[in-house]
């Protein structure tokens, strides 16, 4: 794999198909970035009429350059592409990046033609990136490729940076400058016919020249994929990922509370954060965390300190630490000395240390130093206010200096000061990031300590549990035999507990007498609820009776619903009523399994009952779910307090409630033409604390269960489907 | 009051008393500023060692100086400012400005100091800004006053700005230019010893040359006078407020829900939204915000149109406009039409509008013309990534020309270029604002449309309701009586009653056999809960029993809770029990008041039950509160969705809730040393929707409560009090 793309991210020669001498185009400009970028090896214009281009002899067809090519960078008009991807076959070429727009998101007929380039790319056994791209850059020295068509040259770092939107990459690129933000290596994917984000990451994986991974995506193109790689090299670079069509998501039609709950964009979050990849929702904190990781090391633990020359920026930069859940350290009493012996008496030592504004240069040297030195104190935050006759490029570089010393904790510079100071910055080599305001500081050292939590986490894996499969499958078909998406409530109970979920005690009854016998065995208090093959929602046409407390009263209540489900024409679907025990318990959590068109089926978790989609305390991960997903779904929801046992309630059973989720996932994965599953409430007993399934709704794909469960669709034991 | 602050702020002669020849001081920096400034008047230096300082003869004293001074800006050590003041008075000056420091902030010894400062400047009716602040500013033409020792000239605009903290106000000032806000007039209000935000704000309702006002603020003076204020001039012109030391509040004792959840930022937070002020988080967002207002008129609605030449950038403008609960405009027909007849067919005439990479100037004016003519479009961003050939500056100016005849909607540009694009339009009168990043400009037009509905919202009025405010204050001195500052549940809930709240019915028993009568006489169901003097959380104990079915049954439950709590030594502070009404309905929600130290009684609404402290869907104001704010604050929290009946619970009678909570108001306005007070739950009658409050608790502060009845506790009919 690595070496595989070695011919286009490390070209020791490039071949630029439709090099121009006309200003302003793309043939042109490329031709000219490769050279003023002074790339390292040999670049050969190819155009068919010939001449010299910038200043080297241009070929009238690619194979009739002389020696070999690695990369051919492609800016024909689209309709010759193909062509030219034959060419380069002969040649030997297989590196190939298709600058040339006009494909996939031109329409049919493009989309047409990339089909046969993907072919043709297989065929020849070439790497691609593009179509419709801005091109790829490598800066290490060895290399030196600009091989894209930004304005600006590019600057080294350690970023290795994918964009899915073109246009956009070369704002970007046209901006990172100024950010002071370097990078190592920039491929513009495009259209994706072959390399994508994916294929990137895993490229850049063992590759010691990028230490960080930005990502700009609209889209993920194999998610599971996707996860595998991000999990894995996460835990070693930091992925940043802006992930933008948030909105574009429409509403989803499911009739479900998990579906209805879900939807893409609750899906790629679930992705990102299950894959350790930090997702940011703009270009500027994409870039503000960018700086942070390149310049800073991961910290140890959360404790904040913070330096200033002035109480206001103290105040503010405080407020956002502890808004961003992190600590403000407790400076230890060594360190509190030490300041007391050097700073002015009007200064506070305590933290935020405030040195008062007429700090000089060498307060901040020692005070920093000192602070560094202090074991309670993990991530430093040094402001500095613009004070007579104190320059705060000075300032910048003192810090830096005790940083070089010290590069072993996290210092981040809050420079309140004019823009000319950022300009300069940047144009210097930095160890430390430098901004303008404490609340980026704040949401830096954030993400660095996300990054920590992550890299601490532990991978968790995925249990497999002793199920009865054949059970469940026997259940499904039996409904797909009455072509019913629907299961119905018992159906899916069964099921639940075919999975080995707690569900609670009940029996089928449909009749009078059924009911009155069902009753007696399971003993009362008990529910009774209706089944119907039509009717879904049961609490709305009063299907739910609840505490009922004895026969006479249980027969009551089943004559009453009849009576009630006749008068409003809903008695045929009904195939009886479900009695069941009771459980008591004034904790309903909610769990169950949606399903994205493009993620595939994801798990929810979080506080049902009434309260489901009003306050929205439900978390989403993608199935299947290690152990550690199902523990972070569990604690990551607000409700988690009340699971505790808040107010004198039992404690739940934490890890049966995992349980539950882990088996859920399971189910979905031996079943995964499941489209939507509700446990609804999945009640917490007061009793033993135990989560258990009080009611049950399965839906799954007719098309795809009948395919997947043989073709067969009846229900019968004899045969072996 | 307008004219009184015109010596500080509109001064013809200013005396710097401490002006200074030795550089890089406060007393030099002040001379200079003021004379580079070009002030238009006479600038008197005063030094007791005399001599010529910046050009001017000095002056040893004040007395010597032969015109009339308007300003004193002092600058002298702390210990000399009381008897300068003397002399500003011999010499007839009403507008002082003490920039020296030594004063509240500097221990027991300066704040003495202030106390006599503030006497005599009330004795020789002057206004003072300071001290300890960094001075004055008023860039107009006629004025030019640069009072303030901050190391950039101050540049013209159309803010009022007011700092708390002098340090930081040097800094903003240093940095406003860059973000290319200038300001009208600037006030360092320091330790505020007389004025203050508010004052500044009153200077300003009137004053045509503020068409904006921004204030840096660690504390508000005094909350209702700032609140009256604010209400009526954010009505007119714009308030933006950063209000710092979120996280500095302590954790607070209360013991009730409503405490617990209060805390000074909750009410801060509430004073500032019931006040039309805009709240900001960051100085950046203060100056983003601030530098929309200045360029944008207040638009007509929230349908937003975004214009751009790459999709990128447009998915993200979407993402942001539609997280900020904006929408994204239908672009007519006509709009549609215009637009294809001069757009590339690749372009999209849908919103977003994308031109598409290649879209010259022309398209851009065209666009932006056309869009701004379309009703259904009330305020438009504009998007520009750097394209061959095509200039940023360029761009903008054709933008700004279009925008020149056009100046009824807000056009904001987003200019994903490099910083010199940004340095450039600095250095230009512009009439739009430019930013970096899409997220922005989506933010600001949030600001505007928030504005627009502040503007748009009703006043409101508090009502004045017929109450029995003598028996609510008979019960309060029965209680003051025992000396107990926690009212029993009885107590509560008959106040509650005695101000029309909707209470259910209950009883108060002692023994068994008035249990019973009880009981038969309100008819069963009925919940029992003990009332006792000395324990408040009665679930935590055992002592509520709900759904008591029949006499039987209550005699049972009785027996048991006399028997649990002697068992807890429990039953000494048991006054009975009382027997209530069973309120049937699943709708917890919690009302309350809360007091804050500095802010006064608050009210708190929001979803009750055991959910209030988890899930913390909850909403503050302070009181007394407004009909327009009591619905604001029903229809703020998520579970208002509960309210309006989702999935086929009986809508609640909102009108009643609302009502509940203004009569609660009007009861924390009768009886101000009420401290706290929870009514929890506030039951949703499922029958008739009203709000019933099934369990009440009061808390008042014994000597002010003590005080306030007239001195005398007794509870007795007789005497007057």
């Amino acid at each position: 794999m690595s070496k595989q793309l070695d011919a286009i991210m490390r070209p020791k020669s490039i071949a630029v198909v439709g090099a121009s001498t006309k200003e302003h185009t793309i043939g042109s400009d490329i031709m000219k970035r490769l050279q003023e970028y002074k790339f390292n090896g040999n670049i050969y214009p190819v155009n068919p009429k010939g001449g010299v281009i910038e200043g080297i002899q241009s070929y009238t067809n690619i194979t009739e350059i002389p020696g070999d090519v690695d990369l051919a960078i492609i800016i024909i008009p689209a309709k010759f592409v193909l062509s030219t991807l034959d060419e380069c076959n002969e040649k030997g070429i297989k590196g190939i990046c298709v600058i040339s727009a006009g494909f996939k998101e031109a329409g049919e007929k493009g989309a047409q033609m990339e089909k046969e380039l993907a072919a043709k790319l297989k065929e020849y056994g070439m790497r691609c990136v593009g179509p419709n791209c801005l091109g790829v850059v490598n800066t290490h020295p060895d290399i030196r490729m600009d091989g894209c068509f930004a304005e600006t040259l590019p600057e080294r770092g350690n970023i290795g940076f994918v964009s899915q939107s073109g246009a956009l990459g070369g704002g970007i690129l046209n901006i990172l400058k100024d950010l002071n933000l370097g990078f190592a290596q920039f491929i513009s994917i495009g259209n994706q016919a072959d390399i994508n984000a994916e294929t990137a990451m895993e490229y850049w994986e063992n590759d010691s020249d990028v230490e960080q991974i930005l990502l700009y995506m609209e889209s993920i193109q194999n998610p599971s994929n996707f996860r595998e790689l991000a999990t894995r090299i996460s835990k070693n670079k930091p992925i940043l990922a802006l992930k933008a069509g948030r909105s574009a998501a429409g509403a989803s039609a499911a009739s479900s509370h998990t579906g209805s709950l879900a939807g893409a964009d609750k899906a790629a979050n679930a992705l990102l954060a299950q894959s350790g990849v930090i997702r940011e929702y703009s270009l500027k904190n994409l870039f503000s965390t960018a700086k942070v990781f390149a310049n800073c090391p991961i910290p140890k633990g959360d404790r904040v300190a913070i330096i200033t020359n002035s109480g206001g920026p103290g105040i503010m930069a405080t407020d956002a630490i502890c808004e961003s859940g992190m600590q403000i350290a407790q400076i230890s009493d060594q360190t509190r000395e030490k300041l007391i012996s050097f700073l002015p008496a009007a200064a506070s030592v305590k933290n935020p240390i405030d040195m008062i504004a007429s700090a000089p240069i060498e307060h901040y040297k020692q005070t920093l130093e000192t602070v560094i030195a202090d074991e309670n104190v993990d991530m430093i935050i040094t402001i500095y206010l613009p004070f007579l006759g104190l320059k705060d490029i000075d300032v910048a570089k003192a810090l830096m200096e005790i940083k070089k010393a010290h590069p072993e904790k996290p210092v981040i510079g809050v420079f309140m000061t004019k823009s000319e100071f950022f300009t300069e910055i940047s144009n210097m080599e930095v160890n430390m990031p430098f901004f303008m305001y404490a609340e980026e500081a704040a949401e830096g050292l954030k993400r660095l300590n996300e990054q920590r939590l992550w890299v601490e986490r532990p991978e968790g894996k995925i249990p497999s549990y002793n199920v009865d499969k054949e059970k469940a499958a026997k259940i499904i078909k039996q409904s797909l035999a009455e072509n019913r998406a629907q299961l119905t409530t018992l159906e899916s109970i069964d099921i639940l507990e075919a999975y080995g979920i707690r569900a609670c005690k009940y029996g089928l009854a449909t009749n009078e007498e059924e009911v009155a016998k069902l009753g007696n065995e399971i003993g009362y208090p008990v529910v009774m609820k209706m089944t119907s093959k039509t009717t879904s929602h049961k609490t709305d046409v009063g299907g739910v009776r609840v505490n009922i407390q004895s026969e006479e009263q249980l027969r009551a209540e089943y004559q009453d619903l009849i009576e009630k489900l006749t008068e409003k024409n809903l008695i045929e679907g009904l195939e009886g009523v479900i009695i069941q025990e009771m459980v008591k318990g004034s904790r309903e959590m909610v769990c169950g399994i949606a399903t994205d068109p493009q993620y595939g089926p994801m798990m929810m978790f979080g506080l049902g009952g009434v309260f489901i989609e009003v306050l929205k305390d439900v978390t989403f991960r993608i199935a299947p779910l290690t152990d550690v997903d199902a523990d972070e779904m569990i604690k990551s929801v607000k409700s988690y307090e009340l699971l505790k046992g808040a107010r004198g309630t039992k404690p739940a059973q934490i890890d049966q409630i995992q349980e539950t989720l882990l088996r859920l996932s399971q189910l979905v994965s031996d079943f995964s033409f499941i489209d939507e599953l509700d446990i609804n409430p999945l009640l917490i007993s007061e009793k033993t604390g135990e989560g258990i399934a009080v009611d049950g709704r399965i839906k799954v794909r007719l098309e795809e269960a009948k395919e997947a469960l043989g073709g067969c669709s009846c229900s019968c034991d004899c045969c072996s489907c």
